[in-house]
């Protein structure tokens, strides 16, 4: 994901690229945005996908790639990037156009009572229905509050690694004290001219060992942990020269660096998702009921964690179901003038044809 | 399948047994009652099943075992059987007991808010909730409609093969047209006596190759095909001594026989379950809302294609989500003073200790 994206303003020429027609966009990814491809594929309506992150699998992928998720019904055990490739794999068929590493900035009603939409890297879409599957919301690194230093974001401070190689031989600073932190400082010690680990407490949530591996080399005076916050910085030759780093006891101290690592962590954002019209409660979107999972605006439906119900749980499997209805209740605005029948996968020659499988012989 | 288990007087002998005090009882085996098991579960509550069926697996495996689906979500594709195991194992931490081949014949409200509930077989039980996930009801053979023939049921008249042997050396008359009357006609032909297959009419159900084979039999005279239908019946000495077959053109034969087959396929049917007071319409089950999936019964909950409510589609992903918010709407029968939190089977321990993995170590 390119950190700033959503804060980047759109280039004109971009903008005045044709707007893609489109029956229906999903808003996320994950695997309920995933799955809403297939619902949607299954009546013969095309999606196109949206999502900030730079890959499909939203929060699964983001948060716990490795980490093995019992509940999916069926599935006794798979990690959130199994699922998200099962998901891949099962929506193959329907041929959905991604457009990741993307947030939508607008959506607009029109006149002919379709929808606008945008995205921060200019994509635009004129939509019959739109399906917000963003989970809790889009993901963003959390910031330093330190004022005036966001503007040496991408040059000497950064919330992500892309490409390690540029930190070599850098004076290097690392904030943080989880798994990302310490990975990276173990990472590139030794690459690096220095490295300090700045963390605001003593504990650490990174992984045991990480933590003794990074004690070890500090005993060996390969790195250096430092104890402290960020309070302030210092401006030299329009370059971040070093920066104010103020112990628990209250002590300010000014640590010279070319580079700024900081790994607190991601934030989901509603973002501009809180702009549209929509009914939100305690940052859910409300559903008007439970036959179709639509929001307040007409067309717009909200589906998985993101949104809310009288008995809502944030599971995946609810989201599953809630996409199939969403589906449902989203037809009639794509094709005003067919009649929507239920069909099994099992025993339907029409879903077998969308599928792209053989239909068997039935007695 | 006994069945005639639903009509069995239940012996008395049975009937004294101690009645199963259970906190949940699962009347259906079928995937969303195998997943109710699983939602249970993890809230701590061990469920008994029930099924009418011999074998677990519901419509699944008795209409499609071998047939593919496809709208499991993260499953591209499995067949009915397939989507049972991976059930079963599933389930497996949470020791469901399964009691097969019986109906329940019984539902009556206790004067200590529990419920009475006992099936054909005389398993009793004193039960907290009960969950129906009957699906389609529970599937009873297609009966010959002939006067006073019911009386040779299981001695003379079947409608089921248990043990194939037993019709050796007899005079067979199997009635049906499809995969089932085919395949014990080729089955007993040279073991029994004689087989006359009977068909209402020229067309099969089944699959061809069986009907060409049955066709080759009849031509080198190994079996008889007769078109026509079950009119009536002759007794001697207490015995079936033939039926009346009458043929499209309306001339009627006797055909003389030592015992029936009837292979018209199975129904499923309500049962007992629309005599318990539960608000019912077009022979589905209201539930009160999308919240707890309950019926009108307080303590009674009904999921999978067994259910309605504004909105419903028969999906099996629907009938997971169900099972999942019963689950959550019965605990506080079950734990009346526990306060319930969700908790995510990716990151609490105790879900881990309950599911019996290993917890990983977060960061």
């Amino acid at each position: 994901m390119d950190t700033n994206a959503q804060i980047d303003a759109v280039p004109n020429s971009i903008n005045n690229a044709l707007p893609i027609e489109a029956d229906a966009v999903i808003i996320g990814a994950g695997p309920v945005g995933l799955f809403q491809v297939f619902e949607l594929g299954l009546l013969e309506i095309k999606a196109h996908v949206i999502d900030s992150l730079p890959v499909v699998g939203g929060q699964c992928v983001e948060l716990y790639p490795d980490k093995p998720i019992y509940d999916i019904p069926a599935v006794p055990v798979c990690t959130g990037q199994e699922l998200t490739d099962n998901l891949l794999k099962q929506i193959e068929p329907f041929e959905p156009t991604f457009h990741l590493g993307q947030e939508v900035t607008l959506v607009a009603r029109r006149e002919d009572n379709r929808f606008d939409l945008e995205t921060s890297a200019g994509t635009r879409f004129i939509t019959k229905t739109i399906f917000i599957a963003a989970g809790v919301g889009s993901f963003q690194p959390r910031t330093l509050k330190v004022d005036g230093i966001e503007r040496f974001d991408n040059s000497q401070l950064f919330y992500r690694v892309k490409d390690p190689v540029q930190f070599h031989g850098k004076n290097l600073v690392i904030c943080g004290g989880g798994d990302s932190a310490l990975d990276w400082a173990l990472n590139l010690v030794g690459k690096a001219e220095s490295v300090v680990l700045l963390h605001r407490r003593e504990d650490f949530r990174a992984a045991p060992a990480s933590v003794a591996k990074m004690k070890e080399l500090c005993d060996a005076y390969e790195m250096q942990l430092l104890i402290g916050q960020v309070t302030g910085h210092e401006v030299k030759d329009d370059k971040l020269s070093e920066i104010k780093v103020t112990a628990p006891d209250g002590v300010t101290r000014r640590l010279p660096l070319d580079t700024l690592l900081v790994f607190f962590g991601l934030s989901p954002k509603l973002g501009p998702i809180a702009e549209w019209g929509l009914d939100i409660e305690r940052k859910q979107l409300k559903v008007v009921d439970t036959e179709k999972f639509e929001t307040n605006v007409p067309g717009i439906f909200a589906v998985g964690d993101i949104n809310t119900y009288p008995g809502k749980k944030k599971l995946i499997l609810s989201g599953f179901h809630e996409a199939a209805l969403a589906a449902f209740g989203a037809a009639p605005y794509i094709f005003p003038e067919k009649k929507i029948h239920m069909q099994y996968t099992t025993t339907s020659p029409k879903l077998h044809k969308i599928l792209g499988v053989a239909s068997p012989v039935f007695d």
